[in-house]
């Protein structure tokens, strides 16, 4: 690494990430917006609301971190202690912003149509400590605070400028912590610190386990200079395989990056779905689009989940129609036309239900293409021939129709992910080979 | 709190948690499992694949909990660390035990059905350090384990059993650590500690914010007695309140409780889903089954969000039918019935056009309640009247309709997910004021 590199710390606050009802989604975002600048996120950590712990927190990442980013504890109600600690932490005395202020009651007025005065309890948010740099939320209430402390007990060469750290204190709703990190935490961080360059290159598999896949890329892997590391990224079916190269010039390190991540993919080429950082949706909107082609779905197992993946991006109604989700066979033969005699005779989860499903689709929703699936979720509805985890899956277009049979082996919400990212690359593999 | 409270610290091992690939859902499940037999999570700590970090992790979080669950960094690749230095860490020395070997040899001959020789990567997941106590893995490859450790530098009461801390480490892949830790770990724990009782009630709301509630709430939460706390916890357009009672008898704890409780539930019963801790999607099939309905939805904007809801519940396909998702007006006016004179005239995202969807849902899929939706979710599409955010929202049986416009503010996945759980909850009071 190179003496650039700068160190930072996650600090998520709220007992809600401690008894497990909320799932941190923040120190993703935080983490991948901070890695793109080049700044290595080595530690997160989340304590709850209680004074000692927080203070805790703040001395341990102070010592180790440059960069300190602390996310929740901002919000309105009883149990957010964490503003008036961080005023005590950084000395000084807390102060109403006129500004912020004045954003809070345009948003009650203008934006949340309130009428009525306002709740003292949102009046409080517009005081801040008089130590901290305001950052403007415009997303919200809570506004973020940037603190800077002297740090007297290291001088690591990876800590901030002159051995000082900056800690920046940001609400924990995403949607504002988000905002907050694009505007103005990044811009203001590429100004304060001199950072490495940093490329990532990512390899996206599907259809081979992670085993496997480092089994193959063993002697590759071994082969990599120092300053380029290879990551396996498993999940749900899929494995990202990514190159991340260090240093200080960020077009050498393409320059040096680039016939290692060519190798790579030759290597994993039978697995490849993507050469970039983007999910089966994404790659089957520019396939189709690409060729101009519509599609549609037939959900039964998969309940939605797949139509849902594929509207999830952002002008998919380009190319996709619709689905009919036939959960219940009179609509599968009401609708999609599957004959009640193949119903009767193999099933609604049989290979002969799922042609007729996708034949059906197609022209339904009068689209060229169709993925379908029938199958058991589980935990119940299982039998000796079709046990939970059985899974039958069709793609085709007007002329052909090819199948799949899955088993999977889990519960019944990894088993509908599983079914669903299967189904995307048999679709994926159906429209390379048949249009 | 109870002087038999035990801390416990989460620590995760990866660098893909560090770089923000992987959002870290192990430490949500791990901490709700501890918390449901009075194990208090203080701190969660994620530190990259280094061993410098992972060993600091160790020392510090030894010093502070009595229990400290370690998952990931167990894996077959190259980048896994973990195995060696925990063996490093509590000494001893690596051997192949024999029952992990031959549960592997049976998952890839009987499981998995593969041919050939092991790959070294996978019989290498049999070796343990002898210092620890295997955890039976049923879900794959890699064992738990499980190391005592005395602790000479601290003796606080909240620490494990005679100044000794517990460490156990876990795989990172979520379905196998669960198993894990509901079959191996949690008994162990609930023989190895004398822990507090513990007793939580959880009141599901819709349709208020945070801050509103707080307010509400304030003189009730005030009058709380110590050992009694309450929580708010929002989650998209929901919050949750959450008391929780602490104490050494279960029983005392659940009668001291009960009746604030009760109170807490009358504070709030015009935004009360749920006395229990459940979803909307729960509290609508339980609704559905004791009335004997069943439903259907037509999604447009949701895309299928709202039919994968209610299909995640086990059990769904008794009162579920399907869905029509009529992304393209073609399927609106086609399969749902939508007039094209309506589309004509005032467009897709409307009132009139979401009633004619409820209608035609009703109709097509011969259900007895349906709900439809029709917005713009952005980030293009929206015009000055109808910007991005637009939703229109129907819930309807056979002699009426009601409808529901929505201003969303947000980005595409967090205004798809707002409109479907808004659309949920429209649907629950429709079904509750309708039949």
């Amino acid at each position: 690494m190179s003496s650039h590199t700068v160190n930072a710390s996650i600090i998520t606050i709220g007992d809600e990430l401690l008894i497990g009802q909320t799932i941190d989604t923040n120190s993703a975002f935080i983490a991948q917006e901070l890695n793109k600048i080049g700044i290595w996120v080595h530690r997160r950590l989340a304590v709850g609301d209680v004074y000692e712990d927080i203070r805790k927190a703040l001395d341990e990442e102070g010592k180790q971190s440059g960069i300190i980013i602390i996310t929740g504890g901002l919000g309105p109600t009883a149990d957010d202690i964490t503003k008036p600690l961080l005023c005590d932490y950084f000395g000084g005395k807390m102060v109403i912003n006129e500004q912020v202020l004045a954003h809070i009651k345009y948003l009650f007025e203008k934006v949340y149509n309130r009428t009525g005065p306002m709740l003292e309890s949102n009046l409080k948010q517009a005081e801040v400590p008089d130590t901290c740099e305001v950052l403007h939320n415009a997303r919200g209430t809570a506004p973020g605070m940037w603190f800077k402390k002297q740090n007297t007990q290291t001088t690591l060469p990876s800590m901030g400028i002159e051995g000082s750290s900056v800690y920046i204190s940001l609400p924990g709703v995403p949607h504002e912590m988000k905002g907050l990190m694009t505007d103005q935490v990044i811009p203001r961080l590429l100004k304060a610190f001199s950072l490495p360059a940093i490329v990532h290159r990512t390899a996206f598999t599907a259809g081979q386990g992670e085993s496997l896949l480092a089994e193959i890329l063993k002697p590759f892997e071994t082969s990599l200079p120092r300053q380029i590391k290879l990551a396996y990224l498993p999940n749900y079916g899929m494995v990202k395989l990514r190159l991340t190269a260090r240093g200080n010039n960020r077009e050498e390190l393409e320059k040096e990056a680039t016939p290692y991540f060519e190798q790579l993919q030759l290597l994993v080429k039978d697995y490849l779905v993507s050469d970039e950082d983007e999910g089966l949706e994404t790659v089957i909107g520019k396939l189709l689009k690409e060729k101009g082609l519509t599609m549609g779905t037939a959900e039964s197992c998969t309940g939605g989940y797949i139509a849902h993946l594929i509207t999830s991006i952002p002008g998919s109604s380009a190319y996709y129609k619709g689905s009919i989700i036939s959960y219940a066979n009179e609509i599968k033969t009401g609708i999609l036309g599957v004959q009640p005699s193949t119903l009767a005779s193999v099933g609604a989860v049989s290979e002969e239900t799922v042609t007729e499903m996708v034949k059906g689709a197609i022209e339904t929703l009068q689209v060229d293409i169709a993925v379908a699936t029938s199958g058991i979720m589980g935990p119940d509805g299982g039998t000796p021939e079709k046990p939970v985890g059985t899974v039958w899956i069709a793609a085709g277009n007007k002329d052909k129709t090819a199948t799949l049979q899955l088993k999977l082996r889990f519960d019944r919400q990894r088993n509908i992910d599983l079914a669903a990212v299967n189904a995307l690359n048999f679709l994926r593999k159906f429209i390379l080979a048949n249009s």
